[in-house]
This record gives C-alpha cells, structure tokens and sequence, in this order.
C-alpha cells in the first residue's frame, strides 16, 4: 500500500505539505495485525500513537466491575488515529483497541514525533492544533455523556 | 502588577524563553472583575482564554436540570488557565467562571494567540503541547467520574 496516498486522506494531516509528509512518513513504522489481535491494551503504560490504513478495530473498555465493552467501531474509511493521549503524555492506555479484521497500521513513537515536530515546526503546530481539537470534541462528548448519566442516576434514586 | 513576573509562575509557560514571553505579553489584554462578575457564561460562544493573576474564581456548571453546581473553586496561587477550549475551537463555553473576589486576568483571543504561534514557532509547540496535556489529563479525570457515576447507577437500580 502507497503511505503517500493513504496518509493524504487523513483528516489530521491535511494542512501538511507533500514535503512534510513525506519526511513525517521516513518516520513511520508499518504494523500488521491478525483478526483478533491486541494493538493497545487497556492499562498498559505507551507511547506510540497509530493510524489504521486498512482494516477495522474494536475500542474495548472495561467497567468498574471488570466487564469488558464495545464502545466503538472504526474502520479505515474513517480514517481513524489512536493512542494520540499516550503518545503525547507516557501515560497509561485508556481503552484496548483489538483488531476486527486484518490490519495495516502506520505507527510513530514519542522520540520521532518531538524530533519531527522540532525539525518541522510548521508542521508540528498544525499537527498538534489538530490533536487538540479532537482532544476537545472527546472532552464535549464526555462532558453530554456524563450529564447524561447523572441524570439517569438522579431519576433512578427519585423514582425509588 | 508585573505581568513578566506573574506570568513566569504559570506552568502553561514555564518552557517559554524571557524573549518570547516578552513578545507574547503585547498582545494580552488585562481585565478586572468585582466579585459576583461573571468571567465566562456557560453556553456562550468564546474565543478567548485567560490567565488568573489575582483573586479567586468559582467554575460553575448547569446540570441536565438547569440547577447550579459549583464544581471547582481556583485562585491566583494556582496559576490557573481557562478558556482555552473555545480559544481552540471557537466553540461554546462548556462552564461559567465567575470572580469569587476581585480578580485581575490576562486574556489573548484566537487571532493573536494564532499570529503568535506563527511568528514563534517554538513557542507556540511548547504551549500547544502543554494545552495538549492539559486536555489529556481533564479527560483522564472525565474518565474515571463517569466510571463512578456509571457504577452507582448500576448499583442504585440493582438495590431496587
């Protein structure tokens, strides 16, 4: 698969130029995985942030009780990224991501992203404005869900 | 007040140079509040972030109820930052920041804050990074709340 072509679709990186593209792709690290396959795992400390070029992913969470749930599917007519909050803070993953099909993923670690970002600071501020702004939008959906949640709690507790 | 020195104790700044700290502080605009003002209206449309130097802010949510809560109290010892969601996405302001005591704030609006960046680039990777790992540690915390609010609905519907 051209890198090239499949990178140019992705919303997070259509304010790069070709140049910069294609010195961020020198950078990347192509990954294939098995249907069934854990590309991230739940708790587990990271620092690697992914793009799904073909195939689809599960995003697997796990309840207070252990249960383990679907929260999403993804496939890469969505163009997905994942592990961006790991990536950029070496903290621990917040949800698995298993692959539901086979899958091509390109990968780039913490070192090559802030060597990239330095050498193309350019591209560096359009790149992290983007990953802010999906970072937002997270953080408005979480903030309906919760309220939403609360709410259920509230008229579960007042119809009792 | 000095604006260099207050602005040297912000963690959001802490990796800016003297010189790009200089250049950033033309283009912040002081303000003052009495108390009771309100800083930021949940719900309106915003494009600017502040940075509390003095006094003390409550930050004020609406439940799904249309009732109040304080979910936060901060002041200038803090350092806080806010604001910076709808700086970013010119999106609505997701609480109300309301001045708890007189209070002095440093504000830039989306076009300065962005013509900054461009003209200082190294600058403007360090505080979008920082902005980025703010926003990753807000939805590590959103995370774990919904987790609780989640387990006491189930537990609140398993004891009826």
């Amino acid at each position: 698969m051209d890198h090239f072509e499949a990178l140019k679709k992705f919303p997070l990186l259509k304010d790069i130029t070709d140049d910069e593209l294609k010195e961020l792709i020198k950078l990347l690290t192509e990954n294939k995985f098995a249907k069934g396959d854990k590309i991230i795992t739940e708790g587990d400390e990271g620092n690697v942030m992914y793009v799904l070029i073909a195939g689809s992913v599960d995003i697997i969470k796990t309840t207070i009780y252990g249960e383990k749930f679907v929260c999403a599917t993804l496939d890469d007519s969505m163009h997905p990224v994942f592990g961006e909050m790991a990536l950029l803070d070496n903290d621990k993953r917040s949800a698995t991501v298993m692959a539901k099909t086979e899958c091509i993923t390109l990968s780039i670690d913490t070192k090559s992203f802030n060597e990239y970002i330095d050498k193309y600071p350019r591209a560096g501020i359009v790149l992290l404005k983007l990953m802010n702004l999906n970072l937002i939008r997270n953080i408005r959906v979480e903030n309906e869900n919760l309220k939403l949640v609360y709410q259920a709690l509230i008229e579960e507790i007042e119809s009792n």
